[in-house]
């Protein structure tokens, strides 16, 4: 039984290690995909479209042409675009529309996901593995850690989206370092009506 | 000078390193407010919003009457809520104009902040001291993590957000272990719309 | 040529024009299904999807229990629940997705829409047919008004999307008298935060 | 006692009404404001701010540089910026924050609102006068068409919302004349991801 500080704890051990076995190259990719692109769009469902959104965010402060698939001004997608998604299971269906969709446009398409074989992964130019959504079963290497506890700390997607917050801040920190941008410059960005 | 995935492992040492000075005690009362509160509100601007979301979208799968404070269906606070703010620093003014105005209507207020002498710290009735949005100069317990990168890996909130996310999961699991919930039961409540 | 006011003007008539096109039985039927609802969900893409949301905005100051698809706290749908779709074509895929979907989980389906053959409108229970986005040349009843002016006062779906506006707002109307719910009623639902 | 179909006919009606009242001048001045400005930002609060983001697409549509405050990618205003907000009390308080802070930065203000000497009508720098939103005792104008029904077919801001939807898609028209862009101009630039 834990209270909630050692669940976060155990939480913070799981992410790193997660983190850890994401694919470098994958990553790599996904930072040459948007430094080429004209304009990045990024999708998602649910939690994994927070996590697309907060790096949305972070592209818009770098200088970025960005937006976010289902929000307001969110213009036609086209070639010369790449559209980011983000989905544990690779599968979730209005995601992969509008992935099908993109790619029919002429847009490329990178995607975060624990299922390099589902319907997002196959369709992907670039697919960076995060792991986390896989059957429980397959969470075995996270079996130490949930020892003495009586739930996972990690429902659903939750280690997923975790890992994938600090993979795309990763992209987001070495993009900032191949443009030369520092912080000060996203602070100029950054809304100043909140 | 740093590829993608040694930021990430670089950031995800800080969240480890952050986690682990999380307030305990602030973070257990936290948990009990939610527990006690008939319905839970949630705000934050930005990509901490983004954060209170997530959280939100996991006490709906627990069963628990949540409401995002901007969203379309989201009814009028009153005593017995609780609003759950995020804030690194303290002092967003949308942020504050919210839970000055939920103090006033007799509703509870905890909020997650780097600053516990911010005007949102001052005024929570529980304040959740989550570091990574302090001044530059106060993470030099980051330092030596950050030696040897041209970049901050964790521009402006970056820290903040990432930690109060693992904390935020860590009030789910530990509200789970209470209610004696388990992950089946998220899942029945998880939209089935997308 | 014409001024911003004279547009305006033309608009309100087209709109006018465009209501008493309405059928009232199928509105009727809405406001029924909604009375006999557990929940309503609503969905649509757009400017559609934010008529639907202004609707939903109502029906919980009306005191019903009523979510948007694809915000944060959006439970699972099922039996018993109506989803209430906008779509001026009625193959918005998006739309169409959630609407086929739903059905299949036990839901009802109530959709307004200018195409009663279409998709949603094949598979809706109840079909409301609201004008305004049907192809141009069938629009001809709008002729007259639009001579002498140099550009269609509304394109795309903006006469479907302003009338269908009109509509929804009437059967909040109608769902205010029917359940003896007078403005004061709705105000104290109203959102106090913002 | 009215079915929802009249409750329609009255409140499009109302409606028509009310567009005649709106000043021509503010609202031709508006369309020269958005023609001067280098980017335009939209804000307004519950369904006050879904008007502004129905107006907000289609100005993408048209080809300008848009963004609604509160939006994932919304960047920071300054001067030669235009902010457009839509208030029918005038005196939303979060709104009433973004304007002042808009101004501030040294970027202009529209309004729309039925209450010009309100805090969002003093500061800015042009006002469209809406009404609708007028104390119940002022909209006697519509009491001869409300006789015989039991409710208010347009409760709160209703009458405001719709008209406000009706006045600024006029903007739109203007727009299109003066620009001279026509329909598949805006279609081009539609989203294509929905």
């Amino acid at each position: 039984m834990g209270d909630a500080k050692s669940y976060a704890l155990m939480l913070a051990d799981a992410v790193r290690e997660n983190v850890s076995r994401v694919d470098g190259d994958g990553l790599s990719r996904l930072v040459d995909e948007i430094e080429r692109a004209r304009r990045v769009f990024v999708a998602g469902a649910g939690r994994s479209g927070l996590v697309a959104r907060a790096f949305a965010m972070r592209l818009m402060h770098l200088g970025l042409q960005v937006y976010v698939v289902g929000e307001t001004i969110t213009p036609a997608i086209g070639v010369g675009d790449l559209l980011v998604a983000v989905s544990g299971s690779g599968s979730t269906r209005s995601v992969v529309l509008v992935a099908v969709t993109a790619k029919r446009l002429g847009a490329r398409v990178a995607v975060l996901t624990s299922h390099e074989s589902s319907p997002l992964g196959k369709l992907a130019d670039v697919v960076v593995r995060v792991g986390g959504r896989e059957e429980v079963l397959e969470r075995d290497y996270l079996a130490e850690q949930l020892a003495g506890f009586s739930v996972s700390p990690a429902p659903l997607g939750t280690l997923f989206e975790l890992t994938s917050s600090v993979v795309l801040d990763a992209v987001v920190a070495a993009l900032m370092e191949r443009r030369g941008v520092c912080e000060e410059d996203l602070k100029a960005r950054h809304t100043n009506l909140e």
